[in-house]
Protein backbone atom coordinates (compact mmCIF):
# COMPACT_ATOMS: atom_id res chain seq x y z
CA UNK A 1 0.00 0.00 0.00
CA UNK A 2 1.16 3.49 -0.53
CA UNK A 3 1.93 5.57 2.66
CA UNK A 4 1.91 8.97 1.22
CA UNK A 5 -1.10 10.93 1.61
CA UNK A 6 -2.68 11.71 -1.85
CA UNK A 7 -2.06 15.60 -2.41
CA UNK A 8 2.21 15.09 -1.19
CA UNK A 9 1.55 11.45 -4.19
CA UNK A 10 0.57 14.43 -6.58
CA UNK A 11 3.11 16.35 -5.94
CA UNK A 12 5.81 13.60 -6.29
CA UNK A 13 4.00 12.71 -9.54
CA UNK A 14 4.61 16.53 -11.03
CA UNK A 15 8.65 16.38 -10.02
CA UNK A 16 8.59 12.84 -11.52
CA UNK A 17 7.15 14.71 -14.84
CA UNK A 18 10.27 17.00 -15.16
CA UNK A 19 13.19 15.39 -17.42
CA UNK A 20 16.09 13.89 -15.64
CA UNK A 21 13.74 13.56 -12.21
CA UNK A 22 13.62 10.40 -10.95
CA UNK A 23 11.20 8.76 -8.41
CA UNK A 24 14.05 8.90 -5.53
CA UNK A 25 14.62 13.03 -6.60
CA UNK A 26 11.25 13.81 -7.01
CA UNK A 27 10.60 12.41 -3.32
CA UNK A 28 13.15 14.19 -2.25
CA UNK A 29 11.92 17.70 -3.86
CA UNK A 30 8.30 17.16 -2.52
CA UNK A 31 9.77 16.54 1.08
CA UNK A 32 11.40 19.39 0.39
CA UNK A 33 9.33 21.74 -0.46
CA UNK A 34 6.84 20.70 2.07
CA UNK A 35 9.69 21.98 4.68
CA UNK A 36 9.25 25.39 3.49
CA UNK A 37 7.37 28.25 4.21
CA UNK A 38 3.96 28.71 2.43
CA UNK A 39 5.02 32.03 0.98
CA UNK A 40 7.95 29.97 -0.25
CA UNK A 41 5.89 27.13 -2.05
CA UNK A 42 3.29 30.00 -3.22
CA UNK A 43 6.27 31.85 -4.98
CA UNK A 44 7.50 28.64 -7.02
CA UNK A 45 3.88 27.96 -7.78
CA UNK A 46 3.62 31.46 -9.00
CA UNK A 47 7.09 31.55 -10.79
CA UNK A 48 5.80 28.34 -12.78
CA UNK A 49 2.74 30.09 -14.45
CA UNK A 50 4.43 33.02 -14.62
CA UNK A 51 6.92 32.12 -17.02
CA UNK A 52 4.42 30.21 -19.00
CA UNK A 53 1.97 32.77 -19.34
CA UNK A 54 4.56 36.08 -19.58
CA UNK A 55 7.10 34.06 -22.13
CA UNK A 56 6.65 34.11 -25.81
CA UNK A 57 9.14 34.13 -29.12
CA UNK A 58 10.58 37.10 -29.80
CA UNK A 59 9.77 37.89 -33.09
CA UNK A 60 13.20 38.88 -34.62
CA UNK A 61 15.08 36.07 -33.46
CA UNK A 62 12.82 33.37 -31.63
CA UNK A 63 14.68 33.80 -28.15
CA UNK A 64 12.11 33.91 -25.28
CA UNK A 65 10.90 37.14 -24.57
CA UNK A 66 8.29 38.85 -22.50
CA UNK A 67 7.64 41.81 -25.17
CA UNK A 68 7.71 41.88 -28.79
CA UNK A 69 11.84 41.61 -29.41
CA UNK A 70 13.83 39.81 -26.56
CA UNK A 71 16.66 41.58 -24.62
CA UNK A 72 18.89 41.14 -26.61
CA UNK A 73 17.37 42.56 -30.08
CA UNK A 74 16.03 45.23 -27.98
CA UNK A 75 19.43 46.49 -27.15
CA UNK A 76 20.63 49.40 -29.31
CA UNK A 77 24.34 48.29 -27.93
CA UNK A 78 24.56 44.43 -30.28
CA UNK A 79 26.02 44.83 -33.36
CA UNK A 80 22.88 43.91 -36.19
CA UNK A 81 25.82 43.32 -38.85
CA UNK A 82 26.16 39.54 -37.31
CA UNK A 83 23.69 37.17 -36.84
CA UNK A 84 24.63 34.12 -34.63
CA UNK A 85 22.41 30.94 -35.74
CA UNK A 86 22.00 28.76 -32.84
CA UNK A 87 19.54 25.71 -32.77
CA UNK A 88 17.61 26.37 -29.34
CA UNK A 89 16.50 29.67 -27.60
CA UNK A 90 18.68 28.11 -24.69
CA UNK A 91 21.94 27.57 -26.46
CA UNK A 92 22.10 31.83 -26.08
CA UNK A 93 22.64 32.36 -22.64
CA UNK A 94 25.85 29.73 -22.80
CA UNK A 95 27.37 31.66 -25.34
CA UNK A 96 26.68 34.81 -23.67
CA UNK A 97 28.22 33.71 -21.04
CA UNK A 98 31.39 32.97 -22.63
CA UNK A 99 31.40 37.02 -23.20
CA UNK A 100 32.88 37.53 -26.28
CA UNK A 101 30.37 37.99 -28.80
CA UNK A 102 28.29 41.03 -29.36
CA UNK A 103 26.18 40.62 -32.31
CA UNK A 104 22.43 39.14 -32.32
CA UNK A 105 21.25 35.32 -32.87
CA UNK A 106 18.65 33.34 -35.20
CA UNK A 107 16.83 30.64 -33.13
CA UNK A 108 16.72 27.70 -35.71
CA UNK A 109 14.06 25.68 -33.08
CA UNK A 110 16.04 22.51 -34.38
CA UNK A 111 17.89 20.59 -36.84
CA UNK A 112 17.34 18.69 -39.84
CA UNK A 113 17.09 15.43 -39.06
CA UNK A 114 15.18 12.99 -41.48
CA UNK A 115 14.87 10.14 -39.64
CA UNK A 116 12.92 12.62 -37.03
CA UNK A 117 10.68 13.93 -39.95
CA UNK A 118 12.81 16.87 -39.41
CA UNK A 119 13.11 19.07 -42.84
CA UNK A 120 13.31 22.96 -44.22
CA UNK A 121 10.29 23.74 -43.70
CA UNK A 122 9.86 22.88 -40.05
CA UNK A 123 12.71 24.77 -38.52
CA UNK A 124 13.21 28.16 -38.77
CA UNK A 125 15.49 28.62 -42.57
CA UNK A 126 12.84 30.81 -44.14
CA UNK A 127 12.76 33.49 -41.76
CA UNK A 128 17.16 33.25 -41.17
CA UNK A 129 17.35 33.94 -45.18
CA UNK A 130 14.53 37.06 -44.76
CA UNK A 131 16.65 38.46 -41.96
CA UNK A 132 20.01 38.63 -44.39
CA UNK A 133 19.68 41.95 -45.74
CA UNK A 134 22.24 44.31 -46.87
CA UNK A 135 23.23 45.36 -42.99
CA UNK A 136 23.86 41.93 -42.37
CA UNK A 137 27.54 41.16 -43.02
CA UNK A 138 28.45 37.97 -41.25
CA UNK A 139 26.52 34.96 -40.14
CA UNK A 140 28.15 32.89 -37.78
CA UNK A 141 26.84 29.01 -37.53
CA UNK A 142 26.68 27.82 -33.80
CA UNK A 143 25.14 24.15 -34.16
CA UNK A 144 26.12 21.14 -32.24
CA UNK A 145 28.95 19.11 -33.76
CA UNK A 146 26.63 16.21 -34.25
CA UNK A 147 25.34 14.36 -37.35
CA UNK A 148 21.98 16.02 -37.56
CA UNK A 149 24.14 19.50 -36.87
CA UNK A 150 26.56 19.08 -39.26
CA UNK A 151 24.10 18.53 -41.78
CA UNK A 152 22.03 21.36 -41.29
CA UNK A 153 25.42 23.31 -40.93
CA UNK A 154 26.34 22.08 -44.64
CA UNK A 155 22.67 22.63 -45.78
CA UNK A 156 22.59 26.37 -44.55
CA UNK A 157 26.02 26.74 -46.40
CA UNK A 158 25.00 25.94 -49.38
CA UNK A 159 21.70 28.32 -49.12
CA UNK A 160 23.66 31.40 -47.57
CA UNK A 161 27.04 31.23 -49.63
CA UNK A 162 25.18 32.88 -52.97
CA UNK A 163 24.20 35.62 -50.95
CA UNK A 164 27.56 37.10 -50.23
CA UNK A 165 27.93 37.58 -46.92
CA UNK A 166 30.85 36.42 -44.81
CA UNK A 167 29.98 32.66 -43.32
CA UNK A 168 32.14 31.13 -40.27
CA UNK A 169 31.17 28.63 -38.23
CA UNK A 170 32.37 28.06 -34.36
CA UNK A 171 35.74 26.16 -34.47
CA UNK A 172 36.22 22.75 -33.94
CA UNK A 173 39.40 21.46 -31.74
CA UNK A 174 40.91 20.66 -28.05
CA UNK A 175 38.71 21.54 -25.24
CA UNK A 176 40.49 23.98 -23.08
CA UNK A 177 42.08 22.17 -20.22
CA UNK A 178 41.58 18.85 -21.92
CA UNK A 179 44.68 16.54 -22.66
CA UNK A 180 45.48 15.16 -26.11
CA UNK A 181 45.67 11.12 -24.22
CA UNK A 182 42.03 11.61 -23.94
CA UNK A 183 40.85 13.22 -26.97
CA UNK A 184 38.92 10.89 -29.57
CA UNK A 185 40.37 10.61 -33.32
CA UNK A 186 38.19 12.81 -34.79
CA UNK A 187 38.33 15.93 -32.40
CA UNK A 188 42.36 15.27 -32.64
CA UNK A 189 41.80 15.38 -36.83
CA UNK A 190 39.05 18.46 -36.65
CA UNK A 191 41.74 20.14 -34.24
CA UNK A 192 44.55 19.36 -37.63
CA UNK A 193 42.61 20.23 -39.98
CA UNK A 194 41.90 23.81 -38.36
CA UNK A 195 45.13 24.35 -37.09
CA UNK A 196 46.28 28.01 -36.39
CA UNK A 197 49.48 29.50 -37.92
CA UNK A 198 51.74 30.73 -35.03
CA UNK A 199 53.50 33.93 -36.12
CA UNK B 1 24.39 40.51 -19.63
CA UNK B 2 21.41 38.29 -18.91
CA UNK B 3 19.74 37.08 -22.29
CA UNK B 4 16.83 35.38 -20.32
CA UNK B 5 13.60 37.14 -19.65
CA UNK B 6 13.19 38.18 -15.98
CA UNK B 7 10.23 35.60 -15.08
CA UNK B 8 12.36 33.18 -17.06
CA UNK B 9 15.21 34.03 -14.51
CA UNK B 10 12.35 33.84 -11.66
CA UNK B 11 11.47 30.47 -12.30
CA UNK B 12 15.27 29.09 -12.58
CA UNK B 13 16.20 30.41 -9.66
CA UNK B 14 13.19 28.88 -7.84
CA UNK B 15 14.43 25.24 -9.64
CA UNK B 16 18.04 26.29 -7.71
CA UNK B 17 16.57 26.39 -4.71
CA UNK B 18 15.88 22.68 -4.90
CA UNK B 19 18.45 20.58 -2.85
CA UNK B 20 20.75 18.60 -5.47
CA UNK B 21 19.66 21.29 -8.42
CA UNK B 22 22.39 23.29 -9.70
CA UNK B 23 22.07 26.33 -11.98
CA UNK B 24 22.16 24.49 -15.32
CA UNK B 25 19.74 21.44 -14.11
CA UNK B 26 17.75 24.29 -13.32
CA UNK B 27 17.88 25.72 -17.02
CA UNK B 28 16.42 22.60 -18.05
CA UNK B 29 13.91 22.13 -16.01
CA UNK B 30 12.90 25.58 -16.71
CA UNK B 31 12.58 25.45 -20.43
CA UNK B 32 10.79 21.67 -19.99
CA UNK B 33 7.73 24.15 -18.04
CA UNK B 34 8.12 26.46 -20.77
CA UNK B 35 7.67 24.02 -23.13
CA UNK B 36 4.45 22.41 -21.77
CA UNK B 37 1.36 23.26 -22.09
CA UNK B 38 -0.02 25.79 -19.62
CA UNK B 39 -2.44 23.59 -18.13
CA UNK B 40 0.10 21.31 -17.25
CA UNK B 41 2.45 24.18 -16.10
CA UNK B 42 -0.70 25.02 -13.94
CA UNK B 43 -1.56 21.72 -12.64
CA UNK B 44 2.02 21.42 -11.35
CA UNK B 45 2.00 24.93 -9.41
CA UNK B 46 -1.54 23.78 -7.59
CA UNK B 47 0.34 20.56 -7.23
CA UNK B 48 2.88 22.30 -5.02
CA UNK B 49 0.57 24.85 -3.48
CA UNK B 50 -2.01 21.70 -2.35
CA UNK B 51 0.45 19.69 -1.27
CA UNK B 52 2.08 22.80 1.15
CA UNK B 53 -1.70 23.39 2.60
CA UNK B 54 -3.43 19.92 2.95
CA UNK B 55 0.23 18.22 4.45
CA UNK B 56 -0.04 17.87 8.56
CA UNK B 57 1.49 15.15 10.50
CA UNK B 58 -0.09 12.47 11.37
CA UNK B 59 -1.20 13.01 15.38
CA UNK B 60 -0.20 9.38 16.29
CA UNK B 61 2.83 8.33 14.44
CA UNK B 62 3.83 12.00 13.03
CA UNK B 63 3.86 10.59 9.55
CA UNK B 64 2.74 12.99 6.40
CA UNK B 65 -0.98 13.28 6.52
CA UNK B 66 -4.28 14.66 5.12
CA UNK B 67 -6.40 13.40 7.69
CA UNK B 68 -5.62 13.49 12.11
CA UNK B 69 -4.14 9.83 11.56
CA UNK B 70 -2.40 9.28 8.59
CA UNK B 71 -3.11 6.46 5.63
CA UNK B 72 -0.69 3.54 7.94
CA UNK B 73 -2.86 4.60 11.74
CA UNK B 74 -6.06 4.90 9.83
CA UNK B 75 -5.76 1.47 8.37
CA UNK B 76 -7.34 -1.14 10.81
CA UNK B 77 -5.45 -4.14 9.04
CA UNK B 78 -1.71 -2.89 10.41
CA UNK B 79 -0.41 -4.92 13.45
CA UNK B 80 -0.64 -1.71 16.39
CA UNK B 81 1.24 -4.28 18.42
CA UNK B 82 4.52 -3.72 16.75
CA UNK B 83 5.89 -0.36 16.29
CA UNK B 84 8.85 0.59 13.68
CA UNK B 85 10.82 4.15 14.81
CA UNK B 86 12.04 5.98 11.93
CA UNK B 87 14.02 9.08 11.76
CA UNK B 88 11.94 10.76 9.17
CA UNK B 89 8.58 10.29 7.42
CA UNK B 90 10.24 10.03 4.33
CA UNK B 91 12.04 6.99 5.71
CA UNK B 92 8.10 5.53 5.72
CA UNK B 93 7.98 4.76 2.25
CA UNK B 94 10.59 3.23 1.81
CA UNK B 95 10.10 0.61 4.55
CA UNK B 96 7.02 0.04 2.96
CA UNK B 97 8.25 -0.47 -0.14
CA UNK B 98 9.66 -3.72 1.44
CA UNK B 99 6.69 -4.91 1.80
CA UNK B 100 7.30 -7.10 4.63
CA UNK B 101 6.36 -4.87 7.12
CA UNK B 102 2.43 -5.03 9.11
CA UNK B 103 3.08 -2.69 11.73
CA UNK B 104 2.90 1.18 12.93
CA UNK B 105 5.57 3.85 12.46
CA UNK B 106 7.09 6.29 14.84
CA UNK B 107 8.63 9.56 13.17
CA UNK B 108 11.05 11.07 15.72
CA UNK B 109 11.59 13.57 13.51
CA UNK B 110 15.44 13.47 13.78
CA UNK B 111 18.29 11.92 15.90
CA UNK B 112 20.27 13.04 19.04
CA UNK B 113 23.33 15.25 17.41
CA UNK B 114 24.98 17.01 20.63
CA UNK B 115 27.17 18.83 17.75
CA UNK B 116 24.29 20.44 16.07
CA UNK B 117 22.69 20.50 19.20
CA UNK B 118 19.91 18.07 18.89
CA UNK B 119 18.96 16.91 22.45
CA UNK B 120 16.30 14.20 23.29
CA UNK B 121 13.24 17.22 24.24
CA UNK B 122 14.30 17.76 20.42
CA UNK B 123 12.85 14.57 18.78
CA UNK B 124 9.82 13.19 19.24
CA UNK B 125 10.91 10.67 22.20
CA UNK B 126 8.82 11.16 24.98
CA UNK B 127 6.13 10.48 22.70
CA UNK B 128 7.26 7.39 21.85
CA UNK B 129 7.55 6.79 25.03
CA UNK B 130 3.73 7.06 25.76
CA UNK B 131 2.38 4.88 22.62
CA UNK B 132 4.37 2.13 24.26
CA UNK B 133 1.14 0.56 26.41
CA UNK B 134 0.26 -2.55 27.63
CA UNK B 135 -0.84 -3.66 23.42
CA UNK B 136 2.37 -2.87 22.39
CA UNK B 137 4.68 -5.98 22.00
CA UNK B 138 7.82 -4.73 20.42
CA UNK B 139 9.38 -1.77 19.15
CA UNK B 140 11.86 -2.22 16.27
CA UNK B 141 14.47 0.62 15.65
CA UNK B 142 14.41 1.59 11.96
CA UNK B 143 16.99 4.74 12.45
CA UNK B 144 20.55 4.99 9.97
CA UNK B 145 23.50 3.34 10.90
CA UNK B 146 25.27 6.76 11.13
CA UNK B 147 27.04 7.66 14.48
CA UNK B 148 24.13 9.58 15.32
CA UNK B 149 21.87 6.72 14.37
CA UNK B 150 23.73 4.13 16.42
CA UNK B 151 23.83 6.65 19.40
CA UNK B 152 20.13 7.69 19.20
CA UNK B 153 19.49 3.66 18.66
CA UNK B 154 21.47 3.07 22.00
CA UNK B 155 19.67 6.02 24.06
CA UNK B 156 16.70 4.37 22.93
CA UNK B 157 17.44 1.02 24.16
CA UNK B 158 18.22 2.31 27.44
CA UNK B 159 15.17 3.98 27.95
CA UNK B 160 12.76 1.02 26.44
CA UNK B 161 14.39 -1.92 27.75
CA UNK B 162 13.06 -1.48 31.54
CA UNK B 163 9.61 -1.38 29.61
CA UNK B 164 9.29 -5.45 29.32
CA UNK B 165 8.26 -4.53 25.58
CA UNK B 166 10.65 -6.91 23.03
CA UNK B 167 13.08 -4.31 20.97
CA UNK B 168 14.91 -5.03 17.86
CA UNK B 169 17.26 -3.19 15.44
CA UNK B 170 17.47 -3.38 11.95
CA UNK B 171 19.98 -6.11 10.61
CA UNK B 172 23.54 -5.10 9.33
CA UNK B 173 25.62 -6.74 7.03
CA UNK B 174 26.31 -7.23 3.72
CA UNK B 175 23.79 -5.53 0.99
CA UNK B 176 22.52 -7.82 -1.22
CA UNK B 177 24.04 -8.40 -4.83
CA UNK B 178 26.92 -6.65 -2.76
CA UNK B 179 30.49 -8.29 -3.29
CA UNK B 180 33.10 -9.23 -0.17
CA UNK B 181 35.86 -7.66 -2.12
CA UNK B 182 34.19 -3.93 -2.02
CA UNK B 183 32.40 -4.50 1.61
CA UNK B 184 34.32 -1.81 4.15
CA UNK B 185 35.74 -3.40 7.37
CA UNK B 186 32.97 -2.25 10.04
CA UNK B 187 30.06 -3.73 7.43
CA UNK B 188 31.57 -6.93 7.36
CA UNK B 189 32.66 -6.77 11.17
CA UNK B 190 28.84 -6.55 11.77
CA UNK B 191 28.28 -9.14 9.29
CA UNK B 192 30.10 -11.47 11.22
CA UNK B 193 29.00 -10.36 14.59
CA UNK B 194 25.39 -10.70 13.40
CA UNK B 195 25.89 -14.10 11.49
CA UNK B 196 23.06 -16.45 11.17
CA UNK B 197 23.35 -20.19 11.61
CA UNK B 198 22.42 -22.33 9.24
CA UNK B 199 20.44 -25.55 10.41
Amino acid sequence: MDSNPKSLEELIKEFTRLPGIGRKTAQRLAYFVLKNTRDEAVSFAKAIVAAKDSIRFCTECFNFAEEELCVICSDTKRDRSVICVVERASDIPIIEKAGRYSGVFHVLGGVLSPLNRVGPDDIRIRELLTRIKDEVGEIIIALNPSVEGEATTLYLTRLIKPLEVKLSRLAQGLPAGGELEFTDELTLSKALEGRVAID
